[in-house]
């Protein structure tokens, strides 16, 4: 019942009609909160009592906690039950699912793409997923018709839905999203608090999500590990080479870098605007 | 007769009285195009004509080009002229109008903080300099007159002025400017055509400005090459920290990274906004 837990039972309450949605937080406060906002047709004061009639089982919580949730809520599943999460990242997700959850319930990951810089219940919006991009993920073993209904589920409530496997989601995000993160944050950490303030937009905007929650974002890397390193590696390579070139003073070798650069985000802008993702 | 040296002597058609603005390009169709548009009192054909009667000279040409321009200007220059420019960079630009320049004339540096990814005297504009941050660098042997008139033509165009030695210029803007920018080309080089298209708003943010024009950047990076060398090297040390500390997992240490990043980027933030520079 964070910001994105509640705004997908509110999304439900204004999208569906005969389906109830049950929402628990493990915190006394956030279920006070979410029972004065109506987000949820019922919040519940514990796993068991959310979990055991449910047909699907939305984790909305930091990737870190799955293991003990999967444990704590496996012996209450009814069996057919899909259960999904919103995560970040994916690969973590589908192992636990595998190791403490029964046969007989469907694991399938997703990533709805949305989010704010707000947190908590009381920013949760019915609208949040309308137009978002959901990855929805699965392996060999996944049951097809679970498969099935939760891109279903996520298109039904606005979501544009692509899918691929764990592997190959926690490859691309880590490119895409991850290492821009931690590129952003290096930058910020090796610019000096003296001279910090001659900074322009450009900066501004490059360092923009380096204010993203810690807290959130080390779950995220601590959960792609490899990939995250594997991709800082790759940033630091291309540095090197921008600096060997300055050092050298190769005005041919650094024009052909950052024009490398250009024309490849050129290309990038252009399919975000074709494909209406960028206004 | 740039986008900035036009719109320079668009400035001071609208800011002054009794002052006459004459402006060469080394390029007839700009020349032709400045003339039609009314950027300047005059635009001449050559150098020795544009400098011959001039109180002040402004450089608004790739800092490359500074050497040579001093070399051909020097002999036509009246005693106790002014010699500016409009450079990213300050330290070469000293360096060489201490070398080309008569003893009788005046160098002193600016860099005005203004522009915009257009190009050429047809997106001049006479507002450009509105409320822009300015910097006038000078060093020991600089002549405190011609640094006094040069902070007030600044000004006068609506500037917001400061003051330091060229060192500590190309110090500060390698940190705050050039340095993000090699940044920001490196992380779209690193990142595959296969996945780019994955790319949220955060990518498109942290990478807008490797979207600036390779020529112009090249310029800036090789007359600041020692400084952008060695800030590249204090990312690159930020970026291994925060390899290590993801590969060994080390939450306490992420979180630690992520969250100086973010309280460093808050007090810039509320810098910006105190001081008016942010909307």
């Amino acid at each position: 019942m964070g910001l994105l837990g509640a705004s997908i039972t509110s999304a439900i309450l204004r999208s569906f009609s005969g389906v109830k949605s049950v929402g628990f937080s493990h915190r006394d406060s956030t279920r006070q909160k979410a029972r004065q906002l109506g987000v949820a047709d019922q919040i519940v004061d514990s796993i068991p009592d959310c979990v055991s009639d449910a047909d699907i089982v939305i984790l909305a919580t930091p990737i870190c906690t799955f293991e003990n949730l999967f444990r704590e809520m496996a012996p209450h599943l009814q069996p057919g039950t899909i259960i999904t999460d919103v995560g970040s990242t994916k690969n973590l997700a589908h192992k636990w699912a595998k190791k403490y959850l029964p046969g007989s319930v469907h694991y399938v990951g997703s990533h709805p793409i949305a989010g704010s810089e707000q947190r908590g219940v009381e920013f949760a919006r019915d609208d949040l997923l309308a137009g978002a991009v959901c990855i929805v993920t699965k392996t060999a073993t996944t049951d097809p018709s679970a498969f099935a209904a939760t891109k279903k589920l996520w298109a039904d409530l606005g979501c544009s839905v692509k899918s691929m496997s764990p592997v190959e989601h926690d490859r691309i995000f880590a490119e895409v999203s991850h290492v821009p993160h931690i590129t952003a944050a290096a930058l910020v950490n090796a610019t000096s608090p003296k001279n910090i303030n001659y900074a322009g937009t450009g900066f501004v905007d490059t360092s923009r999500i380096a204010s993203g929650p810690e807290n959130v974002w080390a779950d995220i890397l601590l959960t792609n590990s490899a990939n995250c390193a594997a991709g800082i590696g790759r940033v630091i390579n291309q540095l090197e080479k921008l600096k060997a070139a300055i050092a050298a003073k190769d005005e041919k070798m650094i024009a052909k870098l950052l024009a490398q650069a250009r024309a490849k985000r050129a290309k990038l802008i252009e399919h975000k605007m074709k494909s209406r993702e960028l206004l």
